[in-house]
């Protein structure tokens, strides 16, 4: 047998031992009996090769879906022995092969160059690295012909294309570039064009710097692995990288990819797993869908790479659970065997993690901190406090967002942008994702004088970020985050510091948020939360409006219908629905006017491009100023067996006591209990750092960042 | 051992059969390990008999609590033989007994008359029925004195107030009388006392008829088995009717009560399950919420009876998959083993069927059709032509509702009310029930000059019903049915014909609606969709308004925003997403001006007790008018794998080719097919009438109710 001949991914052995997988009840088993499913059930329409389409159309699905099941059809005959599948890819890409320099160029759109299949060559990647992954399962079983066919008229011309007529764009740094390496390196090992690989490694200059997969993966991530773009386009390019880093792992050992550069594939891995919500989606950061989750195949692939190439972690194992299925490969089997062998399988409770930004981790952070209460259900809380995101960016920093019982509570809109939706604007990005989805006040967090951090202006804000205070992640009963953004509103500071307090006097884990603002001038401060469902009760009176206009003009406001508002002279409490969850906001500020306004998205939206969603925001106006706040998970209720438990609540007071420079002091009542929140607010603090604020003749001791105490009535 | 000591509802064969489902992993196992998980837990708690409280509110749910595991502890303890669960059981009974007469008399709030324990004893009887039969489960394992201390403190003094103190409400023929005579009648049973079972099945007067559970039975549905309030209504009833049916099969055996007039128990069980959705959510007919399903446990014990007592039925299999329970009983036994032993289970698909209404079935009727399509999704479709549901009724005659790919596209919005939400009006009917739920606009139906039907008079509305035309049920390619209502709208005809039609050229499905109406006198009518999800385009312009007002002043019109709106001069076409799956409406009217109006609920709703839902409706003026129009099922969307499928759709056109007395002839086309759709308008039509209609030189003819003539381009 010709050693170029062979499939690029397994060796013989391991396709035996996938073999043995066949009619197991395994996730493994379980996986091939889907994907065998799926494929059958594609093979049942006529063949097509279709020209251009428009993104999301059906030209661009069909050319998707049929590299999909060339890789696929490559795979299940070798674990199955059946020729229909070989005969099957043979067909899709001799079919390609035949057709594919008779396409021409597409028409170039945006800033990625066309493709003869794709209107960008992203996709054209995408499809080479599949399809040439599905062809090294069947070139042994093919004809000489054959080989030579798809070989010259398909892979050859697409590779000089990526690699010569297109060579500016191969060696550029950019989690896209992760796709254009890993489709020439393997395409270059199955045709046995070893020079492929090694563009692809070191990048055209062969240099390992400039370009190529080192190149790449040294420059893309900061010191914590986190990507800044956000864990939906981190699961992006986590697919090429994860099964690339598996094929140099196979045809360039000497790299020792696993652990090149102090395991930055490891690192990289583990951080976007480390953001994702206990149910498997992840937050969407930046702009991204509200759905994306591990689920995902390139997650799919990472968490069977990492489990087989990293070792053993319970983690992985509740996240196969909620993927249910593994990557179709040796990793994804032993991923497999220790799913089964495992007794007591866990949702993934990953710890609390900060993670770094910038290429040399100091600009700003993300953060994300995870509790489990009582019944074992867990809360997690993210913080913004990192840099812009790029093109992608959304300005939010010190946004947060809060998940508790399954569902994201204090939530993100996500982008706005019907993805391959093709009759709007082509599944691109739309409008109103610049004019309301990126704006601050469509996120958790203060907006000033109604205007978005950094006016909008994403140059500007790529040049700032937030400030790391401190992160106190590996309590079980207090966890905590705090940072400051003192560059993103012109003469204002902000420092926000919230924490996960876990009390046996309340059901679930109590999120605090202390926002604190400093300025010199008086400004207008919207403290807002976004949230969904049905607001049960208030504290206070409102006014619903009998006609509606927008909440303002611009950055976002003008997208807001003032649904209505109501003056909440002390403690604010707004309580709401959701699912089967009660939550209570009890929330103040220092200032003098504590005025409540609930909005809803939709207004100036003239082709309804909008979902129509919910926040509600605190407004006042001085110059420093505390917003205090909590929120309560609490009760039950299940409309279908018509049952409500506790819809009230336990909580009914806070009250900002003072703050300074020094510190903040906040009190929380309720039902037999009283709370005093301590907090420092001194950039400098250490854990041993003594505080000391005499407020109304009361003096507020406490060492370190953070003090919480709790008395019960 | 005393006869009298004997568990109502169980032999002592019967639980050794039951006892042998211990640990399977059948239906009947796994409802075991369920309540059995259920009941641990609940007795985990402190055992707490309290006093008063608000519906909705913590004393209500732990009386309700109580009772329902008093009821499963003596199941258990049969079952399982663990005397704890005796024990328990006794203990709640005994601490009853205790305090029972201690209690005061609620204050009177509503119709009902008070209970000792609840505001009304409508919860009072169910508590007997419930407490009773787990005593009689532990009767034989009492002590003589805990026998006669709950006897004599708690059961007797229940029973004489719901047959002597409250006997003017005993008697009255009503669904909540079904529990008080299940009630009286089990405890009469279970504490050997005979007269109260004779009561309760005959009456206070003995005679049959003017009270007890014949007369009930006999007088409280319509020959076809309907409930006039209708399903959420039906199913709350449904729940003693079966057990007490069991009951009186076991200690009234001459009665032959499963046979009883002409077997009105199977009659009026299947006419509910017949009513569900093939995912098992009843459709909201009247005041109802969107949630409640066959998993209610009524339902669960009305499945279990009637597949034990009227024979298999392979549909029966599906619901119980859906229930994933049983009732806990040899009937439920019965059900579990069918369930086991078959291969191939499916969704229910039970056959289309019209239900009539009135005593005498001439009332009108409610039309149910059912279509699955090949890839064996259910679509279904209702309409209400019947009466109007008295106290609880809406005002949508000739409204539909229509359900495809496991979801309802032409919504209820169901009651305004937060079922046991006690912050909302303890749960109660809110105000916005009234002012738009009932209200004819709020529904998939046509509004004539902004005014409800009937004038939102409920008296009125008791008076009139529809009139049903014709009824096609049977074909699996072509079904419809028609009906007028030429009482609701003063001099006002309406006739609605709806058609489920399957055609190769689509992939589901195709709802196609005729909506006639004639007066003598020129009206504005709105026909209105109640739908879910995102506008994914129009064929016309529209202009979404930049501040909002809303539609009208009154009959529900208060209560919505007027979005936008649009000139559609011929055809318009409205095509939403929800979900995963792609709707379009095209419609017209054979009036001059056809605008399409938007909105959104929400307006005037002071203390956010609406949820806020969106329609569309076309708005037009004239005397007689046909509304024409189709609604497509096609493409997929799932954003999580960002694949979207046939956004589009394939019709583009319809148009009214004519109306008049005699018939309505309209045309509908698309990619490669062109549909003309012939209806009979004639009142006195067979299916052999021949019809014939002259339009534009065009003579268009037919034979019987409808025709639908399809030409393939």
């Amino acid at each position: 047998m010709n050693t170029t001949r062979q499939p690029v991914l397994l060796t013989r052995d391991e396709v035996i031992d996938l073999q043995k997988e066949l009619g197991s009840s395994s996730l493994m088993g379980q996986t091939i009996v889907k994907l065998q499913a799926e494929l059958e059930a594609y093979m049942a329409l006529p063949v097509d090769v279709p020209g251009h389409g428009e993104a999301g159309g059906y030209e661009h699905n069909k050319h998707k879906d049929n590299y999909h099941y060339i890789n696929l059809a490559g795979r299940l005959f070798l674990i199955t022995e059946d020729e229909k599948y070989a005969k099957y890819a043979a067909q899709l890409l001799t079919t390609y092969a035949d057709l594919y320099l008779q396409f021409d160029y597409h028409i170039q759109r945006n800033t990625n160059p066309p493709g003869r299949l794709f209107h960008q060559i992203l996709n054209e990647h995408m499809w080479l690295m599949y399809a040439s992954l599905g062809y090294s399962c069947i070139s042994n079983w093919l004809s000489e012909s054959e080989r030579c066919h798809i070989v010259d008229n398909l892979f050859k011309p697409m590779l000089e294309m990526f690699t010569e007529k297109y060579d500016f764009d191969f060696d550029r740094i950019h989690n896209h570039g992760i796709w254009a390496v890993a489709a020439v390196g393997i395409c270059g090992i199955a045709i046995g064009e070893r020079k492929y690989l090694e563009m692809s490694v070191f990048g055209l200059n062969g240099d390992g710097e400039t370009g190529g997969f080192l190149a790449q993966i040294s420059q893309l991530f900061s010191p914590s692995g986190y990507y800044m773009e956000g864990p939906y386009y981190h699961r992006f390019a986590i697919r090429p990288l994860a099964v690339f880093a598996e094929v140099l792992e196979r045809h360039m050992p000497d790299l020792n990819i696993y652990n090149y550069k102090d395991q930055v594939i490891k690192q990289t891995t583990q951080a976007l797993l480390a953001t994702a919500y206990p149910n498997g989606l992840f937050p969407a950061l930046n702009d991204a869908s509200q759905t994306m989750a591990i689920t995902d195949m390139g997650v799919v692939v990472a968490v069977s790479m990492y489990f087989k190439r990293y070792g053993f972690d319970k983690n992985l194992l509740g996240m196969a659970e909620i993927q249910q299925q593994v990557w179709l490969h040796p990793c994804g089997l032993a991923l497999s065997k220790a799913h089964e062998a495992e007794e007591n399988l866990e949702p993934p409770f990953w710890p609390s993690v900060e993670l770094n930004e910038g290429p040399n981790g100091d600009r700003g952070a993300q953060g994300f901190l995870r509790m489990q209460g009582d019944d074992k259900d867990i809360s997690q809380l993210v913080m913004n406090y990192g840099q812009h995101g790029m093109g992608h960016g959304h300005f939010d920093t010190l946004g947060i967002t809060f998940f508790s019982r399954g569902q994201e509570v204090l939530r993100e809109y996500a982008f706005a942008r019907w993805v391959n939706v093709e009759p709007k604007f082509g599944g691109r990005y739309l409008d109103e994702n610049k004019s309301y989805a990126r704006q601050t006040i469509n996120h958790n967090a203060v907006t000033v004088d109604e205007m978005c951090q950094n006016s909008f202006d994403a140059k500007r804000a790529d040049t700032v970020h937030g400030k790391p205070h401190f992160f106190l992640g590996e309590g079980t009963e207090l966890q905590a985050m705090s940072a400051f953004a003192d560059d993103h509103y012109p003469g204002t500071g902000m420092q926000r510091t919230v924490m996960m307090l876990k009390t046996d006097l309340l059901e679930n884990p109590l999120l605090i948020d202390l926002y604190r603002l400093t300025s010199e001038k008086a400004h207008q401060y919207d403290y807002s939360h976004q949230y969904k469902g049905q607001i049960i009760r208030t504290n206070f009176e409102y006014q619903t409006n009998t006609e509606l206009h927008t909440l303002g003009d611009d950055y976002g406001y003008q997208h807001l219908w003032n649904l209505a508002r109501g003056e909440a002279k002390d403690t604010a409490l707004v309580s709401w629905l959701q699912g089967n969850s009660y939550y209570s906001w009890l929330g103040t500020s220092a200032g003098a006017d504590n005025e409540v306004i609930f909005t809803q998205t939709g207004a100036n939206d003239p082709q309804f491009n909008l979902r129509h969603e919910t926040s509600f925001m605190m407004r006042t106006t001085g110059k420093d100023m505390l917003f205090a706040s909590v929120l309560e998970t609490h009760g039950y209720f299940n409309e279908a067996v018509e049952a409500s438990v506790d819809a009230r609540g336990k909580l009914h007071n806070i009250e900002v006591i003072g703050h300074n420079e020094i510190g903040s002091v906040v009190r929380i009542t309720g039902d037999n209990v009283c709370l005093t929140v301590m907090v420092s607010n001194q950039p400098s603090v250490t854990e041993t750092t003594e505080h000391q604020i005499e407020i109304n003749n009361t003096t507020y001791s406490w060492n370190g960042f953070l003090a919480v105490k709790q008395e019960t009535k």
